[in-house]
């Protein structure tokens, strides 16, 4: 095979950053990754994670509104307010349920379980409770993880009233048999669910979706993690030119989700991509759930990066289980909403327990969470379709000096293929997208090697995709 | 991930089948399986199997019509004759054969071959005759199996005029050069080819076409098993209404299938599913070999029953030889019309042999047999779209008491799945069993959540689907 | 299962030769593999191969033309000179370059590299040059394989004007630091580049393209197998009546390929198959890299023939890195074009370097390829759909002594089930390379069948077809 090799022009990343509006090229967002994607991500998201940790949340009540005010010292959120009673589809939004204190004392009058110490300790939703009980009665009360006897799990009751405590099952199997003290100072009266979100205005009304729950307890992966990242992703574009406008929906779990939906469902059209984000904080996965269509675009913008991401991912088809996909991708809606996260949920062992703290997630993993949703931006941001102005036979590359790259890149030969493989496919029908997929390359490398290829004429924008 | 559990309602079998006319939402059929599906079947299939294993049949004669009669003795059974020299398609009804008695004696007027121990011992369709041969012309016309030195192949001659005899090799090895005196009391003659035919009404003219061939002598599973099974199959259904007509056939191989389709040729597009049954006697397999059409709902229904049947079923793709799919899977018909089998044909050592006798098939497996065939046609009979009636984001199963099944219930988990999927998919696009196998679920357990969720008012019929 | 086995009647292959103007029903093509795959191809291919395998080569010049003069002692090949300046596309002819002599002396007048020895040893466009040059300067123009010390490297400049001698890594290090005399007396000037193609007519205009590389110097497999194996073919296929008309093309690789597309672009729309053949004189593989199309005839085509060749085939998806397909197959012809080799390029140690020398191809091997090449030129002839003329049951072989083969035809049952699956597929939508790879048959097996069914009037010709 016989091909002429010259010496390599591959411009470094800081000449194409400069480079960029002198060009002409390339759209605001290109660089897109690189602006949002700087140091210290990681560690910035794991204080905010921990800020918020040991708030009790539940699906209505202040804890909710003391989060979104911890999340809104970074960004202009706006909060909602969604009265009890209030008719959201099927659903109906419940009575507001606030918590001060809690406890169980022995007979002895010593606190065995303190609220103060662990929100897990009581059920979500707790109807108040004042009463001295047996320990048989007290243990109809009480949830244990007969497996893991030293953990606490998390446990609601939201749609049926009760009480209860959750405890390790060790300290259930030492209580003595004796009367004990059991209170539950919470309130469960007409109010409103709470919710926060931000729209980063783009160039376009179309939407780009990102979703977090916001109603578990102290449980830092789940969710704290999801949360505080999409605050700060949310932080680092802000003053970034886009194409997508991006909503940041931080909402308390199905009931939050549903309100939100019943309250925007003249305008849910919008959305033209999205992603529910939760349990980002840990080192397993990245695992994705494929949004009801499962070919849409974010569901192949999101392989792509996870494929080319080094680490070992998982992908699911979708199933109606699981977080607030359920409701984005119900029939009647239908939207294009993956769900991203790390360890696929219910498999890890800390997962709705009192391990998944502080020590469980780390900023390493919270930094690379957040790089594969930036990526994934990156690539629902810039796919587009181009035309190669040469398309019989391939074009002199060599002549240009685009051919071969400096030695000692590695991804040279990537890149060398990749504009080939542009070339090629760029016939009209295939975005980069397509390219990169069919190429199993990183979309990232051919969208360099796009902008260096239109940058000599050999491509143009495909007028077709303007209007797409 | 937050959901409401409340305690659970599923209704248990028996309820469910004292309810279905007053919900009014079961079709008649919906207890099909169930309703056929009683216990010991399986010995009165292997009872009928052994009836009818003596009778010497071929694709002619006497022993199809005893064999029909022993049918009829349980189902109102149609016959057919068709005179020899009938043109069915490019195919002739060939002259009736039948036989009375057989024997090879040796010089000494010892019978080393009694046709009345064994009617493999005679080539079926052999010419009468009678004479004194040598050893080596004896043994021109002696068929055996050198590899298998103790059985008595099964072997015949229908369209070239020949006589022979079978044996076992190891007999063959040890007769001694003298002469022999062979008779072979049969008769080649016009007569007529039978059949017998039985049709259970349903609600419509669509037909489901059960086959089985009847031109095998004492062969035990090919296939008195198959025509044993679908006897007490077409006894079950007596009384039940269904939404399909069910045709039973029971015809000789090639030849009757051939004369049956000549016949019903104006017809034959009633027929939406069907199925071959042949050898279900055995414990193999079970073996489905799909129609032409490969993606048919029968091949789908039949899939779907294999894939959760608790065993380890082979699928097949269509191929142009074996039973008398062959011929209802002409290119000019095209029907709808798989096989199941147990073992796949061919390929256990007892075929086409002595050894295919009563000891070889079980109740056990018979019974088995049937239940997947019975499961098939529930499959077929119920499945059906809906639409859901609340499909933006999921309505509240909890409040319905539909959400979590009884504890311990082991299907429960299934079904709650099942109900998530069936409201996430009927969007008037997808059946049932569309459902059942992008759930990967058992297509019973669809159903039985879908007449649930119908119950509550959460599907409507799709008004397209009553036109399909 | 009943069926009647009755003598067969397969004709044997002198047979159906004689027979196929009497009846009439074989296109004339119908024994072109036979006709073309003679005894001791492999050792005529061979024998060209290593009589070609001296001349000095590269992308102009004299060596190309006198390549081309041994391919016309065989065809009347036409030969083309496109002048030095000509634009073709985005290239340029560029000057013409040949060379008389080289080498290197060392300071005691010794020849340590004479071009006379291997042409490999100086790079091909190497600029003339004569001048004393100290060890260090010799070095920055020595290409040498550190990793395969023994070996010479193949390299070119071909569009940097350069100079440089290729040596053995061995023997670089044992150069002394002496002064050394390079003399390279070469000519790089106006001139033209050559190529050569014949077009043997067949009874349409519609085309097949063989295509292979003439520009590589003293390299056996790449190209001089390729160059001699479809110099025979095409004389083989001299006087043979051919639906198709071949077009054997022998240029420069990419400067050559695209230079007759420019000049034929208005034409190159009747190229309806077409192989790039290139490396074909090694035992591995084969290798198949599939058309831009990936699903065109000639890709089918191909791999039927490999699937059943008995060897390991490689089939590779389109990439557009490679041979001259990259020039067939950019976007703006996107030819039905693949690449036929043996081992894939790029993963044999003795790929461009001093090793691929004539005792790395052998004569077996080049028949195996040629063999190959024919049988695939055979499907895209006979491909053709018939229609079923008994489409209704299956038509009784048996009567017409069609059924069974000869005992001890190791390919009968393969003719047999060829029968049904042709039989059962000829509905009009089918063509006989669908039927052989629905069947997973070789196309050969089928094709005979369909003829013997043709000859017996169970097919006719499907109208739709004589047109398509």
């Amino acid at each position: 095979m016989s091909r002429h090799r010259s010496h390599p022009r591959w411009p470094r990343v800081a000449e194409r950053r400069a480079s960029a509006t002198l060009l002409g090229i390339m759209s605001p967002q290109e660089n897109l990754t690189e602006a949002i994607a700087t140091e210290g991500i990681g560690k910035e998201i794991f204080a905010l994670a921990a800020k918020i940790y040991p708030i009790c949340r539940s699906i209505t009540g202040d804890g909710v509104r003391e989060t979104l005010r911890e999340i809104g010292v970074h960004i202009p959120l706006e909060v909602h307010e969604v009265p009890t009673g209030t008719a959201v589809f099927d659903w109906t939004i419940p009575r507001e349920w606030n918590i001060r204190d809690a406890y169980i004392k022995n007979a002895r009058h010593e606190k065995i379980i303190d609220f103060a110490q662990s929100n897990l300790h009581v059920m979500s939703y707790s109807v108040p409770v004042q009463k001295r009980v047996s320990l048989v009665e007290l243990k109809s009360h009480i949830h244990t993880l007969p497996e893991q006897p030293d953990l606490i799990p998390y446990r609601t009751s939201y749609y049926l009233e009760n009480w209860g405590f959750c405890m390790a099952h060790r300290q259930l199997e030492s209580l003595r048999d004796e009367t004990y003290d059991v209170v539950i100072d919470s309130t469960l009266k007409d109010g409103s669910l709470t919710y926060g979100e931000y729209l980063h205005q783009g160039e376009t009304e179309d939407e780009f979706l990102l979703s977090s729950h916001v109603c578990h307890p102290s449980l830092a992966n789940d969710n704290c993690s999801g949360v505080a990242l999409l605050t700060h992703l949310a932080k680092r574009m802000a003053g970034l030119k886009t194409r997508y406008s991006y909503r940041f929906l931080f909402a308390p779990g199905t009931i939050g989700a549903i309100a939100w939906l019943a309250r925007n469902e003249h305008k849910v059209r919008r959305i033209k991509h999205g992603l529910v984000i939760a349990m980002v904080g840990d080192g397993g996965g990245p695992t994705y759930k494929k949004s009801r269509r499962e070919t849409a675009k974010i569901d192949r913008a999101v392989i792509n990066v996870l494929r080319h991401s080094g680490l070992a991912p998982i992908v699911l088809d979708f199933f109606p289980y699981g977080y607030d996909e359920r409701q984005y991708c119900s029939p009647g809606f239908n939207l294009p909403v993956g769900l991203f996260q790390r360890s696929k949920f219910g498999e890890i062992p800390q997962y709705h327990t009192s391990a998944d703290n502080l020590e469980f997630i780390r900023p390493d993993h919270l930094a690379k969470s957040y790089h594969l949703i930036a990526a994934t931006i990156d690539v629902v941001e810039n796919d587009r379709r181009y035309r190669n102005t040469m398309p019989k036979c391939e074009p002199q590359l060599g002549r240009r000096g685009l051919y071969d790259a400096i030695g000692g890149d590695k991804d040279a030969a990537a890149k060398n293929l990749a504009m080939l493989w542009i070339l090629n496919m760029s016939d009209g029908t295939h975005s980069l997208l397509d390219i990169a997929e069919r190429a199993s390359l990183p979309f990232a490398v051919v969208r360099r090697a796009a902008q260096l290829l239109h940058a000599h004429g050999l491509l143009i924008n495909d007028i077709a995709d303007e209007n797409a």
